[in-house]
């Protein structure tokens, strides 16, 4: 891994009260006492895969070109669920496959390799049925921080799982109908209506009208821009339209929840 | 200490909101800058020491050889408590004499030395009755991860505070009682009966019927097993037995608290 | 920066859920691989800069000389208020401003330079208007990490914004009037007054009295030193006057808020 510290990230459903994101890293430095660690969120809600798809896929391009993500929301630890390595031009990540990976299949479709780890000689050898996080996942990657090649953990694999993650439809010509995908502690509400989208719908010209729980909510640049308390959007960091409320919590305020419909209407 | 990054771990009661846990590790890279630092956990109930002994005695042996663990769950600040070393023989524990590494103690009884710190040059300047671990207990791990040999510390004792933690007993012959020990953010709830003592129950033959809250719980090898919502049990990744529910909080469903009585009834 | 590795502490309003926090780490590390990284807190009450003054006022001094300390609490983000490079004697700072670095400049004064940023091509590529933590701070942080000279990233301003942060007074001859101003995890409810204070009014000779809530409340020493319920005050680790019961939660038990007048009479 050149003469970088290697780099791994850490993402789960543990909490940060209980020990065993500890245990994972003290496992992983056990192996690899070189490596950088990094926390992305341990706070997923326990079980929840798509809450961890979305974390995942919001956090792991703004890490180092062969930066090792592990990511463990694992509801079906012990059953025939396959543990797997993704490969991508360049990341890695390291987990379940449940579907956790599924908004990285969609971004890096091009580069994508999977392969399912069977190479038991890598795992802690205190192995157990309700800790892959422990005893597979965090020595795996600390193997691969290593410069184990991917190939030696495994076989490659076409049939990974892929979860539905929402995606903005059409239902007529001038309408288009997102959703909210996740709020975050602020109170402001992340949809997955990117900027592309809204830009491509403008493109032929005329006005578009945002409607979330039958209002019509006007869009502005910054969240510094207005100074009232009614229902703002702009575009966020990651080129996505969100809605906030100025210093507030957009959400509590609201009532707005993940999964609520947003309606975009041209014209 | 080789030229491995010496690596030392934090646990304590400080939460993550308040600025302390960030003093220690401020004193600690300015004694020594080279160390590596780790969180186990920082969510120890306020001044709950057997909850500090417990998640303790959980984790050390997941880190490397020499690694130094920082315990500061202290309400008796302050007082005559003495602030130790604990040296096993593969790793360090730096903390006050209350009972927070009662569980160490029993594990590690063949190796275990204990130092009463007693060398005030290695303390922080700005000494204070309030918080020792960033005066006191920060800047000697510090220093003990630099290579400073424990005896230079302070001398040893053989009179450290040992804190009962609950033991499995056997009432009858033919039953064995035990407790919740620890209660996880999934809602599992973690017993003191090991599979050892499960395995040495059956070994005469016979079938184990086990009752948790007047209930006969079924056992499984894994949460994955079921997928209904009565409540199970099965050997978790400690070895322990652990009660849980499939994809769901068994404390809060069943009403399970640390210090339930469980039976083991054989025949 | 000398053969040490750099040290940035991260400091915010962004809790540990979301990926912020993660993200601009990635940022830092993509920039200069060699840092390390602490948490001071990152649960700073949602846009509240008074908190993030405080917390950072409390903890600088305990880092080691040229740390970095990235304070990212940022309602205004994407309006005029200015990113801004604070440089003391001993630390940097990197942040938005907005007062959150006021404790610093109160103690600070003499030692101090203030650079509004403005050099863009230290930005993140992606610069967005709603999270400059992520594309302004965080990569100013890291290249000054990597030994860029402060005056490389703008100009000088003498004009940065500075709150009010509370200071005691004296609104009668044989009385100090402070507040309360931090209330930590264990219910202790710290005060402006410092010890220095305290030890000034009493030179002339007499007895003070504490007054919080109509209530005369007894000085201690330390925690430890009572076992009752009551309440008692004492200088802490600070050096300022605290109010605390014995292993409970004063705040909670006692009513005590953020702002509570702190009377010292003399006599």
């Amino acid at each position: 891994m050149g003469t970088r510290r290697p780099l791994i990230t850490l993402t789960s459903d543990f909490g940060t009260r209980d020990p065993f994101v500890g245990q994972m890293k003290g496992v992983i430095l056990n192996t690899n006492p070189d490596v950088e660690l990094v926390d992305i969120s341990h706070e997923i809600s326990p079980h929840n895969i798509r809450e961890g798809a979305v974390l995942t896929g919001m956090s792991y391009e703004y890490f180092p070109v062969r930066t090792i993500h592990l990511v463990v929301v694992d509801p079906g630890v012990g059953s025939s669920r396959r543990p797997i390595i993704v490969a991508t031009q360049n990341h890695y990540f390291v987990g379940p496959d449940n579907g956790v990976f599924s908004m990285v299949y969609r971004k890096e479709k091009d580069s994508l390799r999977v392969i399912h780890i069977t190479s038991e000689h890598y795992f802690l050898k205190k192995d157990s049925t309700t800790f892959h996080g422990r005893d597979i996942f965090a020595p795996v990657a600390a193997w691969l921080s290593k410069g184990i090649p991917v190939d030696h953990f495994g076989v490659r694999i076409d049939d990974f799982m892929n979860i539905h993650l929402p995606e903005p439809g059409m239902p007529s010509r001038n309408t288009i109908e997102g959703e909210v995908i996740y709020i975050d502690r602020f109170g402001n509400a992340i949809t997955n209506i990117s900027s592309d989208l809204l830009n491509d719908s403008v493109n032929g010209g005329g006005r578009l009208r945002i409607v979330l729980k039958g209002r019509v909510v006007p869009v502005k640049s910054c969240y510094a821009e207005v100074d009232d308390k009614e229902l703002y959007c702009l575009i966020n960091s990651f080129g996505f339209l969100e809605f906030f409320i100025c210093r507030g919590n957009a959400a509590e305020s609201f009532g707005i929840r993940i999964g609520d419909t947003v309606g975009i209407i041209k014209g």
